[in-house]
């Protein structure tokens, strides 16, 4: 998806958000905050967005001199979700469905998404998980995925965010979690997964974790390691969560099931869905 | 109210509106999105929002050689808002207390402000209408308001937006509406009211009407014409609508009562109340 006018707001938003998630004083951060306009000045727009989000970040951390402004706010997310994990896993196991009901729980998980908002309560965090259990969903998509899911040998599973990727664990607990790689970024960027969170989630206990070794917040394979291209490029079955991952992989030619909650109006746009909706896309 | 960081972002969305309401293609809107950049760069954000938007917004019109980008807004806004007015008006007329049921709506109506938020549907005018009938008022607010009413030989009530201003007139129909004089922008700017929604609301016909003489979605009284600033010394009672009159005239040294619905984190915060509350405050 390429980057539109919305979204260069959305970037300065965060680097708002991201300045004041490091030591920096106002003075600093109102110096940050002009850094930024002019590194978006001098880019190209062409790009999808996480490619100019890669490069503000890495900016953002180099001038505040911080490894991963978003650290506290990952802990709390993974820890929120690790203290609702046991309800939800109880009530996939007495679900008629239980792909399905962990299904619409990860979905829900993606509403944890420091990118796309500046603060994410637990109360939204709940809502959205209710929003989750009621919302319509496109029963042939469901069908397609739990296909691809029983015929994959291989199954790359992309993750997004901290928190969200507790969720994650839900629905890979519903597949044979032997045949999956759960996918972390290279490098802290925005609260998107590291390896960390799949130690911390617990993922790392059921499922082989690779990293995609780039800081993108979305996956641009040109730069991630040869050991990702190789594990992308052989996958029977490739699941990417979240809007970044959607964004950078939307053109992609390779056999991808977008899950995500569709929470920016240029994301619905380009999907063709309203805001807020859960989305399941199967993109041959 | 001074700008904070988070300003920024919201003025770069309103480009990107504005620069949608004109007739420049895609490379031309992302050419005025970096001029604005740039602008904003070399700004003081020392100043209130009001300042930066006005030159902004002077930018953009004289970039897209656009008048009044927002004109065919405004006329939706204006048409809608008289559709519900003689509704509305049967409600404030059949209300135990018709001041404050107008009060209410007038406090709704300041949901259309295109400045706040890109797009404003008919639902959500209907839906913040319903809010404002079941919101809790702060009953001292509105009883010093109302003796400040009654007792003023001269008030001056500075507009926000057009589509509000037909809700103001209920507002000011529950007035002595000879005593007052209502106020617009003496130039297009977003969705503020100029003297044309003045006409179309009906109110030029109950009230007197004087322009600011400036351009700013607020009011920078320097910036004002001698014959406003003098009316606004004069005035017993200023009562101002919206968001850009509250954060230009915050610190005025003047008694004024500021209605607005804080539609954003930074005026909830800088007021201390939750993003969409309805904001009844008397400033000595």
């Amino acid at each position: 998806m390429k980057t539109y006018l919305d979204c260069i707001p959305c970037f300065i938003r965060q680097t708002v958000d991201a300045g004041r998630h490091t030591s920096l004083d106002d003075k600093q951060q109102e110096s940050l905050v002009r850094l930024i306009l002019q590194e978006i000045i001098d880019m190209q727009f062409t790009d999808p967005p996480p490619v100019m989000a890669a490069k503000i970040h890495a900016l953002i951390r180099e001038f505040s001199n911080t490894q991963d402004p978003y650290s506290e706010i990952k802990e709390r997310s993974n820890n929120y979700a690790l203290e609702l994990f046991p309800m939800l896993k109880q009530e996939v196991r007495s679900s008629p469905e239980p792909f399905i009901t962990a299904l619409r729980f990860s979905l829900a998980g993606n509403v944890i998404d420091f990118g796309a908002a500046s603060t994410v309560r637990d109360e939204t965090i709940r809502r959205t998980l209710q929003n989750a259990r009621e919302a319509h969903l496109p029963q042939h998509e469901i069908n397609a995925l739990k296909r691809a899911v029983e015929k994959a040998e291989s199954i790359l599973y992309i993750g997004d965010n901290a928190g969200e990727i507790v969720f994650d664990r839900l629905l890979i607990e519903e597949m044979p979690a032997d045949r999956v790689t759960f996918a972390v970024r290279g490098h802290p960027v925005i609260n998107d997964v590291t390896i960390a969170d799949a130690h911390r989630s617990g993922i790392a206990s059921i499922a082989s974790i690779i990293d995609s070794g780039s800081s993108a917040p979305g996956i641009l394979l040109s730069e991630c390691s040869k050991a990702f291209q190789q594990t992308f490029h052989d996958a029977d079955l490739i699941i990417a969560k979240g809007q970044g991952n959607y964004e950078s992989l939307s053109e992609a030619d390779a056999t991808i099931t977008f899950l995500l909650m569709a929470k920016c109006p240029v994301i619905a746009g380009d999907i063709g869905c309203d805001v807020g909706s859960f989305v399941i896309k199967n993109k041959c």
